[in-house]
This record gives structure tokens, sequence and C-alpha cells, in this order.
């Protein structure tokens, strides 16, 4: 019995990426079936994306172009202070790329998996008539004591960031480490009243935490934290920095201080400003670019 | 604060659309946070999606694009006897189309969301350079007791088949109801040695489920139930035909072939051949179309 070209090629990527042994069902049926998280915890559920010529060129390495494509989502659960868990991956593909293009974009989704701990549950692929895309949908888990909402945010709080920011188009889009751990160690210790990624840009992130949070704030431009040759206004507007952004009560703040070095002595830590009660921003400050815009 | 215009796009894209009450946590943060299927559950998870010129035109309504964008993954969610939960959309939409185009998308989404019981939980949205894009997550639940796999199938299992087969292009493709009641109802009453939806036509799906429960099988190209006006190739080659097809223990049938008409009196159920021993196929068995070889 002849299997058809499309099986096959899905059982060969599938050689090339972690398949959780624990799972009732993984790749190959219609769905995944997966054991749900435990009843003190909640199911988190994240789907991202990356189109050629948009977050990637066909001149990147496919492997690298995998590793972003999962580590992009990978933040966000970062972001809410979870554990990732399954990915299911979709990917559109046009008549000029060939399988062999997809097998080593799936040895860079393994890898980028076996380092994060995730398995890969499943995923669709398809023809489109020009250019890569690919979608990437990722579970994880939370304890519902420990989620991390943007939405949490005091008048008062302070407004922390994590790493350096701006001239990520370099390579740090391609190879950034989502702040997995550091999301976990926020949630169980320091207890941010809100958090999430900087995707889009502190400029324009800040703006969605502090709206979300129904507060105002304040900056110290001279604390926002420089990638190394980048400037503040790229620090603010370039994007893709994957960083952690969080608010925390005054109290807290000496303590977080005195404990991050030991627990991230790697990673910068950086008090960039202040929520406050009126809902009104440095008059300075930039917008972030916008996707569906197409400014940047 | 000026929120962004991708922001501004999906509130209003949010409101056309059903959201949870019940869930922790819908659209709008980092994540969604979902509230896990209960312990004698498991959590079902499907990615599908649609590029314009191979699953749709541009000058089809995007509201009925929108309608197969969701039901194609309700499909599989019904091939597995599951209950359809949450769904993330993420489009990928180039430069010459509007915000427009997705109101109208989005208005279909919620039509078909409301009908078949989905909420949205949230999504992502980016551009890209040419052609429209749009892949679904979905989750849904089945109770472990009622999974129903594709591999379970044994030599002697008669094989079924819902509805008719072929001449899905002509409006079919755009319009299907995935049988959600019809696989809830097999799951619970019928007990199906093995199923999935057929997507990919009779002709590459049956083998798929034979070889997925180590089977060959016999079929009567007889009792193949074709849509009006198509021909037995058609009905085995189209694809699209989003019924379900599965297999049952020789002494269930009588059982079915009784209770089915009092259950589903508009759905046709016919039984089209028998799985066997030796894992061959009838001799002038059509292979149907494969999105990766780009074949029809």
């Amino acid at each position: 019995m002849k299997a058809c070209a499309e099986d096959r090629l899905l059982r060969e990527l599938l050689k090339l990426v972690p398949i959780s042994s624990k799972q009732p069902l993984g790749p190959g049926d219609d769905c995944a079936a997966l054991h749900p998280p435990g009843k003190n915890q909640l199911l988190l559920l994240k789907t991202d994306c990356i189109a050629e010529d948009v977050h990637f060129l066909r001149s990147h390495d496919p492997a690298r172009v995998a590793w972003k494509a999962l580590c992009r989502p990978l933040s966000d659960i970062a972001a809410m202070g979870g554990t990732p868990g399954e990915a299911l991956i979709t990917f559109f593909s046009p008549p000029d790329v060939g399988s062999d293009y997809w097998l080593k974009f799936y040895r860079g989704l393994g890898r980028a998996a076996r380092k994060f701990g995730v398995t890969i549950a499943g995923g669709e692929m398809s023809r489109q008539k020009h250019g890569i895309a690919v979608s990437v949908a990722l579970t994880g888990s939370i304890e519902k004591k420990n989620l991390l909402l943007r939405s949490g945010g005091k008048p008062g709080d302070a407004v922390f960031v994590t790493g350096v920011l701006g001239g990520t188009q370099a390579s740090h889009h391609l190879d950034f480490i989502p702040r997995l751990a550091e999301g976990r160690w926020l949630a169980k210790n320091a207890r941010p009243s809100a958090m999430m990624d900087l995707s889009d840009g502190l400029g324009t992130d800040l703006p969605r935490l502090a709206q979300a949070s129904d507060c105002g704030f304040e900056a110290n431009f001279n604390s926002i934290p420089k990638r190394r040759g980048a400037t503040i206004q790229q620090a603010l507007c370039d994007g893709e920095d994957y960083e952690l952004l969080f608010t925390l009560s005054p109290q807290k703040v000496r303590s977080l201080l005195e404990e991050w070095p030991k627990a991230f002595p790697k990673t910068r830590l950086s008090q960039i400003g202040t929520l406050i009660s009126p809902k009104t921003s440095p008059a300075n400050w930039p917008q972030g670019w916008d996707h569906f815009d197409g400014q940047r």
C-alpha cells in the first residue's frame, strides 16, 4: 500500500523532534490527545507565527528560523510564569521550497524543543503560492495561584525589564533565549503584580501593560537597558526583544533587587519607571512597530 | 495613550465572535488560561490551516472562508468522538487585503463558532507579502474511555462512511457541517474500533486508516455513496468531504444499522467494505490528492 508523499515527509520530520512518551496520543491521528494539567493548574494556550520577509528571510538558516518560530510563543508562556508543554506546528510551503528546507527546519525545531522541554504533539502542512509561513500553537501549565496577567499593575508599582533592549535585527531575533526560567522564578518568588513579554518593543508594550492595568506610567529613559551599540530609540522601538516586562509593588522592590543577582547572575534587571494613576505616558514616548499597519 | 492599529483591529474582530465567560482568561493577554478538562477526560488538540488558491479563492465570501477554516479542525474533533472547546485563530494578511476582509471573516467565524459551541480564546495576526493564509488551533475534550483512534481496526471489521462523497468543489467545501453530533453519538453508542474524518478523499484516507490499524482492506465500489452528479472517481479522489470513516466489529453491525436512522434520519450511512488481514488494497484502488506533492 503506497503511503502518500505528505505522510512520508511527516514521518521523516517527526523523527527529528522530541515526542512525549507520557501522552496518550501524539502526532499521527486526527487530533493529539493529552493528559490535562492537574486540578490546581490552568492550561495555557498560545499561538504565534512567522512569515517570510516579515520575520525572517529565505536566506536565513532554516534551523534558526525554526528556533525563532518555537521560541516566540515560549516567550509568551514565560510571561505568564508558566511551564511549556506541547507544540503543534503548521507550515505553509511554496512550490519553490522542497522537503529539504523542512528537514533542516525540523532539526532546528528539535533542538529548541529539547532545550526548553517541549514535545511536539502534531501539526499540519499546506502548500501556498508564495512565501513560507509558520504558525506554532503551544500549550503550557501554571498553578492557578501563580498566574501572572498584564492587568494586575497598580499606581505606584515599580516597572522592571529583564536583559537589554534594541538592536535585535542583527542576530538576536533568531537566537534569543525565552525567559522561561526567569518567568517561573518571578511567578513563584517575587510575585509581580503584572507581567508580559516584549515582542513589539518597550515603546508599544509598556503602554499596553499600563492600559491593561488601567494605569499611566512614568519612565526614566536613562535606566532603559540598551544592547551594546543600540540607541535609546532602538531600545524602545526595534521590537523582538523577547524580554520580560513586569511591575512590582514598592515594598517588594528591595527584596527582588537582593535576590535576583543570586538567581540570575548573568541576566540584567532594570527598574525603568513607575505606574501612575493618571492614564498618561511621558510626552516624548514613542510607539513601537505595528504588524498590521506595516510600520517599523 | 494611543493604542496601536493592531490592538484596535483585534478588539473590533473579537466583538464579532463568542468569548467564553467561564474561562479564567480569554484573548488579550500573552496566553489564554483555561480550565483543563476533568480528570476522566483527555484534552484534544488540533491545528489545521487554509491557504489562498489552495483551499479557497480571493473571490470567495470571507465569511464562508472563515466557516471552512474553523470547521476543518472541528471535523477532526468529531473524528475522535470529542466535544470542541476553544479556538485560536492565526491569520497572515497580504498588503492588498484590508481590515474589511477580516471583519467579514470574523463575522463568519462567529457564526460557525456559535453554531458548534466553540469560543475564541485568542490568536495572532501577521502580514505576509502575498496571499491570505489562516491557521486554526482548536481544543476539545473526550472521556478517556471513549477516545476513538485510527489504529483500533481489526481484520473482519466492517468499514462505514457517513454522508455522500465527491463533487465537493462546487460548494460543499465552504459550507459543510462537521459531523460532531454523529462522532459523539458513535463514540458513546456504537463504539467503533477506529475512526477518522475524510479530508483528503476516501482513496487516500481509507488506506491511512487501514495502515494505522495494521490491516489491508476490501471495498465494494458499488456501495460507496456518491454526491448527486459525482462519479466514483470523484467520490474517491476529490477530497474535502469531511465525512466520518469508521470501522466496527461485525457483531455490532446489525445494531448500528437499526439505531442510526433513528438518531440521524437525514444522514446516510454506508457500509463500504471490510478490513482484512493481508495488508493489501483492491488492485484498482486510486490515490487521493496530496498537499505536498501538489496533485489533485
